[in-house]
């Protein structure tokens, strides 16, 4: 049998090498970024990379930097968390360029990329990242390279389901990301349970200076979120408002966070855990009707209920999934991603049932295109005018709000199906023995991947000081 | 009476429970975030969101990011800086949106928000991050809660007098921040005089660690602060040049901090707190005249002027304060918002009265709205050429530089009288007894509000250790 | 002689006092940051500001966070990385402003400066930054400061030469940023040779903490490097590609750098140190290629090979060096700088021969000024026809590839003997004794030049503590 030293670094070449020959043959420039694609009537201020640049600069450091702070979270995993992060990554960008390509981007056998794909593939990446937070510190860095394998087309292939084919409202990813990254992660978690972890591990929490470099993690998050949600909204009055209900959003779950982590604790004291994970719970819950009529109090409302939920969660559930389960959630997905998500989903249907189509004025095809009227039915219907007015106009399928909540409610239980099914196959993938699969006593720590410095985590030389005297 | 236990819970439960009531009957859209505000002619790319949402992120990344690391520079009460600074300021933006929008945005009884909103209600929340740097670790999570609950509405009306009523130039917010932050915080610390911190305090310290990360705090506030200062600033030459010499401003008082810190230490040795305050002090400088013809040099000396005082103001100003006029200033405040603020107001003054007004060319009324004629008197002097040449042109005061330099004193003298009034005020109420104040000896310290790492902080784990041995 | 308490002080005045002066005397507004370079048509939303301040902040957190964390490194020298750096930052800004504005903004004996300037200057700052990783930790402040005040104007020569004279194609800057920047470090550290330091230094290393700082730092320069890399390039599509090879070659860089650096150690762990470094060779190694049609397999390429040879680098050559060329690199800039450099400088010749003219299509003489026809000879040719296609085409040197190609080989080889020579020279200076270089046993040490927390770095508390016990 291969030796585990060589798995890694075995498992890296082949991929890169695999992908470099697809990027041969397949990765060219789209009509942005060819020069090839220009004239010389061409307005090189009108480029789709100045639209797209600072909030896909913006979801950058969320993932790089963001996400991997708040992985590092554990006393003795901090290059786990960080590097690991930057390891899967980086990884599931490069595919997903790919992947998503094949599904969206194939003009004659090629693959036209441009700035807006790095924005889609880093989605995709985030759906792995937060997948990644149900195994931190139980996996082999083989094992979560081969997650990322599986996962990302199996995200590609469920968005594309729920987005393109059933038209699903889901700018901010409530339903397409959040659900589905959580109950695909939970069910890869539930297939590697671990008897031998079911009291704790001495190892699985933070010290003092993790917890606040986790905290800044959050702090990045938090501050970025808006352009995540934001991101694949419709220029202009869209993305504006889901600016503002992702922040409001925000804000409102961080302030109960305070409340609810204080009263949960019999010393009143707050959980920076907690603030850590539920202050961002209002980013997911907004996530479906983020760039609807979702009105300022609305997303007040989602932001505060995906708090208490989440909060409470951390609390009761994910004990009592671990206990009865044998669901080993080690971030709290379910808490952060899980049940924010269905707030998240739930509140776009609410939002889409309660708002009058008059309060979307002449953007009401532009914020649903499955509303607006067939091109055939239009004609028929005399409608010619609206196509006048609107010269842009795409035809639809000319659903009505109710139809719009049923294809809601039909991407949810695609999403859910999709994330369960694919995820226990993938935990049965990552079963095989030649992964390498840490013991249970390696768990949570980072000696087993990384060099660490002679002098290492302050805690032990301590103590081996003190043996000598 | 109430147990501590509950007081911050019900007391954030009972704030949300207001806003959200209040963000229902008043928060609305407005032209920019309604979908029903648009056409079918308009031109998403002009929505606002995309002129102010660059500068709002990277004020964003100051107040949650570069603030909280800066007050997390306690060796114990990283959690408590770093925590306590989210805290107020999502409560105070979610209040500043209320207050200011009665203030500025009611539109028949609704407040219409927008992006300029959210980055408005930032500048209140900058506000009340300095003033809590007074008081930072002998203040309860309830007191400071209650402090922003105070601060917000009266800066918010001080802003108005001051910028709105008199008209006074101050985009960079020299006087109607820094000034009215800093003597509104050092008059509450006052109230609040704590006699059994005289001699200092075990705990009021760094340690390596919470240094270096309270010094990314300083980075971070250092290299996003030409945003901040800029923000309000006309777009065109006026944001370019509030750019330019905040920049100028930053890097001057940067360079000379290293030398006077060197300087003021008989071994010669720079201290990082120094660093991590007197180098932003430039940034406060040039905030009155940040948009004026300050000349580039102008900025120069003014970042230099203030790194000087600032300097020498931790050094001997500070102990005496604190000494013999019983102000406790626990971040240094009058230092690096305080001593600044007046160099900043005085600069802006002199850069009135000294630039001739051909140094603007066109765009004089632009850059001093009060400075144009007023309607009426423009069309009695035949100055209706003006109008045609410039047809936006609003008629202003007519003030010549001298008339706007008076107004510049007057705004200093309102906002210091608000500031010290209001702050004696608030810190009275502070005082009530069920505001939960901590005693002395727990001041400086996370243990009685947040739950810490059982192996906590590195130092005290060895202590007990050693114990065993 | 001087005592060392005063010269870091004296030389900062006396650097701030000179800096001033010049300020005053030929320092003023370009035409995009005067206010009487505005007309009443002008429209401020086309103002140079728009188009440059997201690159400018993105380089501002580059420069200023991600260098000061990565050189944040050492165990115990963190706060000299982080404080050096900032200081050593801002004066090579502020003298980059006044000896890039002599060399290419002088209009009427005064310097036009705006946003592009300050971008510019911080590119020269980049080379400083980069040098000074030679000898971090082996030099006083006083002697970066002197390194700076040399390094600077030799670049702007150097890059003249380079890119104005030569018309060398780097706008990623392999050859006239990373190659110039690391052999004259390299120089600079030969001259500087510690025989002392030839077996190592006990605190040149990294503990837990410091190594987590560190990798934040690389996760920031990571993130913003596709805005280094486009800064430089044309607006539209060749900024669009800019973007897009950098991101790809730094992805595949580090996954790269994860395989090799895992083979390279007997057990299989992954050392942080190189991915600290080597997850950024790919940056460097697209640079010269970076806005042309080098495809994205061929930045894949080149990132894969950059990670390569830099990974190896740490491995063998510095050791290699150290020993038997008495070059002591501390941060190992010729693995992440030299090398890519050499592979980036090489990839841009080998993509000007290979690809065809067609690919860049009406964009041939935007992407490669030099390869227009000379005005004349344009004439003469009958091609008026092209300048009436493209009316602002500015005649060129009628460059074939082949021509360009050798201009590039003309350009690394001034480059790498201006830094050669240059870094000779500067070592000799450094070398002068009263620039207060520290002996072997305070290297790597803040000791020496900050005042430490008196529960300073945890271990050594520790030891304290111990020997009473």
């Amino acid at each position: 049998m291969l030796s585990a030293r060589w798995r890694l670094p075995l498992l890296v070449v082949g991929l890169q090498v695999g992908l470099f020959v697809l990027f041969v043959l397949f990765v060219t420039y789209d009509e942005h970024s060819d020069a090839a694609g220009q004239t010389n009537l061409t307005d090189h201020a009108h480029n789709q990379l100045y639209a797209i640049f600072p909030l896909f600069q913006d979801v950058q450091v969320m993932i790089f930097v963001g996400f991997g702070l708040l992985m590092g979270f554990l006393k003795k995993y901090g290059y786990g968390g960080i590097a690991l992060n930057f390891l899967i990554a980086v990884f599931s960008v490069q595919w997903a360029l790919l992947v998503q390509g094949w599904f969206y981007h194939l003009h004659r056998g090629r693959i036209r990329i441009g700035i807006r794909n790095l924005l889609g593939a880093e989605t995709a990446c985030a759906t792995v990242m937060i997948s990644f937070g149900a195994v931190l510190g139980k996996t082999s860095p083989v094992q979560v390279l081969v997650l990322a394998l599986l996962e990302v087309p199996l995200f590609t292939a469920t968005e594309w389901l729920v987005v393109e084919l059933l038209g699903v409202k889901d700018v901010g990813g409530s339903v397409a990301i959040h659900l589905f990254a959580c109950y695909f992660g939970l069910s890869v978690t539930a297939v590697l349970y671990r008897p031998g972890l079911k009291g704790g591990h001495k190892d699985e929490a933070p010290d003092y200076h993790s917890d606040k470099l986790a905290m800044l993690g959050t702090l990045l998050l938090w501050v970025f979120w808006p352009s995540f949600n934001s991101a694949a909204a419709a220029r202009g009055d869209d993305q504006h408002r889901a600016v503002l209900h992702t922040y409001i959003g925000l804000s409102s779950c961080t302030m109960t966070t305070f409340a609810i982590s204080s009263l949960l604790d019999k010393r009143g004291k707050i959980s920076l855990g907690h603030l850590q994970n539920a202050a961002l719970a209002g980013g997911v819950a907004v996530g479906s009707a983020v760039d609807l009529m979702l009105t300022p109090a609305g997303a007040f409302a989602l932001g505060s209920l995906a708090s208490i939920f989440c909060t409470l969660g951390f609390r009761y559930l994910s004990p009592f999934l671990a206990k009865h389960l044998k669901i080993q959630d080690v971030c709290g997905i379910n808490n952060l991603h899980g049940i924010p998500g269905f707030i998240g989903a739930i509140g776009g249907i609410v939002t889409i049932l309660a708002t009058p189509d008059e309060a979307y004025g002449a953007g009401l095809y532009e914020t649903f295109p499955h509303r607006a009227p067939p091109p055939l039915q239009a004609t028929q219907r005399g409608e010619l005018g609206l196509a006048r007015l609107v010269p842009a106009l795409q035809g639809g399928a000319g659903r009505s709000a109710a139809d719009q909540a049923r294809s809601q409610l039909a991407g949810i239980g695609v999403c859910l199906g999709m994330a369960v099914l694919g995820g226990m196959v993938t935990g049965l993938v990552l079963k095989l023995p030649f992964l390498a699969q840490p013991e249970d006593e390696y768990c949570f720590n980072d000696d087993p991947y990384f060099q660490l410095p002679t002098e290492g985590e302050p805690k032990d030389s301590c103590k081996i000081v003190i043996k000598n005297c």
